[in-house]
């Protein structure tokens, strides 16, 4: 089976500035996640993507970089997108320096043992992936309690956000996770 | 109570780029959209967010304008989103020219009247809204033998996967939907 | 398509009782709601149905007019129920005189943003509709605590209840909504 | 505990015309059925569920008394209420002559050992029960192909949501079976 | 149709430890109950099967043999599994000498009424039952504050963990109960 | 946190056939799997527990070994069992030669690529997990159409069930996976 259900673009088909932004993380991890070669055959959506990904998780206040991968690693879980959990669980295990809390977050989000603020910054995520009709004022007055400010609050919620329309997109393209990613990390 | 649980940013206090942008949205609307200033005190988030949805609901390729809406207010209906299903739900009447279409979608998406192809999309973008995990061949399958080409395909999957993100900004934030939205587009 | 998957009766057709009790309203409303006509055929049943609906739509004691149609705009919202959605979001704009009530309510019952009295009877509507098994003393004990009386109480949860039966009434007919009801009540 | 939440009413305290008509009941039964007692206290609302049970449950063409109460069970089993398996389970072991077949259909409707009549006839009431906004041309064209007749869809899908009430005003009250129910009908 | 979907072994061609074993069950019971038949073809499971349930159905500390049972009727109910339900049923209302409490807690075992000890019992079942992945902190403490010890805890949870696996059995076989079940232990 | 919520056990304070026996086993893991320690405190249980697991995962008919783990994940995953998952997970990583696939299965079982028997074997397994009251003659007949014998059906079947069991120990005590699993088998 293919890595995608749709055309998938390679590198050197993408346009310049995709090409050079995606290079940059081609270099670091050693290969092209399958992710940039689905999307690329809609270069406005994959820049969009792109720079609402950096927006997110690049960003310097707020959450701890391993903080957001943990929020895009429970929510994935929840939503059993294997692409996600396969390639972000990598991403956890490496900023986290812990080689065992992705798989542990990734089965399990709702019981996974986690200190009060990284299960307040779950319970957080959780409550808007799956039944997102149901968050309400209870959910912000339980984060903020574990002592989340608001910033830190949209943070979680904005990354559970963008990572419910990447899950889909990852179904709907049976993305495949790179072999690479699977044993990245797991060295104490 | 407030038109958003978290900051809200009026026009005049966005960067020059999205001030603009979104005037020109003001100006045809005749209201600002309480999405725009519930999302601006995070620029980089909402310049991403209006590129994404610029790519996916003015593509000129697939889907028509009043197809991509029925995506949009369908994937709404079933995420219980109150902003999106309103705001988007006026969008749709004045698009596709019906005042009752999008009532019906909003309310039950899964048994609205719909002639096949509309049936079609509609069922594509909730096989990927509620359990994503099952999406599978079998969802592409039905699409296609409806006529749907795979750039459709894609269309459909993309909308509803942005739209997952939009609902739960929307639910995140508590989101109102301005008065003015309610009555558009319902004379026929 | 149809206005119901079974006979219509129109009013000329009815038994004499039931046709002078449907014409009061029709003269009111300016046309023969649908249900009417999709019950007509089982004369002894539209009857039951009438007053029963009679009984707990036109009671003087308890819940108001307006609180007594907000019951069954959250209990056919939760059920997606697109007739009564339609026609008692209508009936709701009218008696609650506010024409965005009903679009909230309907669009996502569990967080429309409602006061605490309108909150409980709404929660405790919402406690019987999908899961009626897990209803139990906790539920009757926050309706009390905001301050319904059993009297009111019986009235929201027996309106539910007759409401949990015209819902599917409904769904079995897929019955259309008359266009009328759409814009009805939408002017401030 | 009490034999319902709210106020009870005896035979002797109803209204004539409910007086008479619960004290059939009651001598062929050998007790008055709780449900009565409970419903007693407003008179218009119990005369109405008469009217519409009477109706439905007695009627002489299409479904059988014995398929009727099939509905009931199966329905109540769904959806878990006490008062309406067990009383009705009661009639189902006598109308059937079949002491063994309510048991099985109030645990498992969804897959209790039927013949293909009775299999068709709970899978519409089941179609309609706890999901009744995916109920569809799929599910009528099931029945059809069993053999069922319009007549007798509209008499399923009727029983099953006059008990969709029903099992709520139960749930409602908390109402108890009568101990005499448990037994009845049990010996071939 | 048969008693299961499997082969069945009668008693007489089983092993002489299980020939002997189950005949003592069956001298009591008058009957060789179904479950054996249908996990006969399977010596060394169903021999590893009867130690399990011996170890814990049979336990002389922690909970009381009637309290064992209620465990097993409420998972049952919870799983909608005819055989378990019906055959524990009976053992419940022999053991608790209440030919009432099995039907009610098998119906809707989440609010059937029942004094503080055996609500929690049956609580904690069900916490495990159906969504075990949100089993928690929290349902430990709730069973505590009612005073269950650990070791009441650890037979409830793995009572409720066996019948897991025992009521997935009957599901799988389509096994059905012996009728003999049915009226066992009714009269008062 | 503690490697269970419960007492554990450590190997020299086991019986003597039990503590023979788990030494077996962590001689060739070179630990002790919590798994045993975790059950130690209750000798009879853990004795039937392993006899039940190694009638169904040691046996030499049916399924082959990986086939058998490969159920295991499966279920494991749906039930969202991080014990069960992670030390299953290495198993059939070592047992399928496949470092990739039990993290695809783990994730989403219901759409992880699979040929065509290994599709049916989850499947399978996935029917019976988490609404086995649905499990019908359609589940066999797939089963069945995709050429798994009757014995090899009951294998799948009676290891979910098992497995059905062994999750919810895994969660009623809050069991620790071992930290050696995780890595174990990701070397291709």
């Amino acid at each position: 089976m293919a890595d995608s259900r749709f055309a998938l673009t390679e590198l050197e088909d993408l346009p310049d500035d995709l090409r050079e932004r995606i290079s940059v993380i081609a270099q670091k991890s050693g290969f092209v996640p399958n992710i940039f070669r689905a999307l690329g055959h809609r270069p406005a959506e994959l820049r969009a993507f792109l720079d609402y990904h950096d927006a997110l998780m690049e960003r310097a206040d707020g959450l701890s970089k391993a903080e957001r991968e943990l929020v895009v690693v429970a929510t994935s879980g929840a939503n059993h997108c294997t692409y996600c959990v396969v390639a972000h669980g990598a991403i956890l295990r490496i900023r986290s320096r812990d080689p065992l809390l992705a798989d542990q977050v990734a089965v399990n989000p709702w019981r996974a043992e986690l200190d009060e603020r990284r299960r307040a910054i779950v319970d957080l995520a959780l409550a808007l992936t799956r039944q997102p009709e149901k968050f309400g004022d209870a959910d912000i007055a339980r984060a903020r309690a574990a002592g989340l400010t608001d910033d830190e609050i949209w943070d979680v919620g904005a990354i559970t956000a963008l990572f419910a329309a990447s899950n889909r997109l990852a179904h709907l393209a049976a993305l495949r996770p790179n072999a690479e990613f699977y044993a990245m990390g797991r060295d104490r």
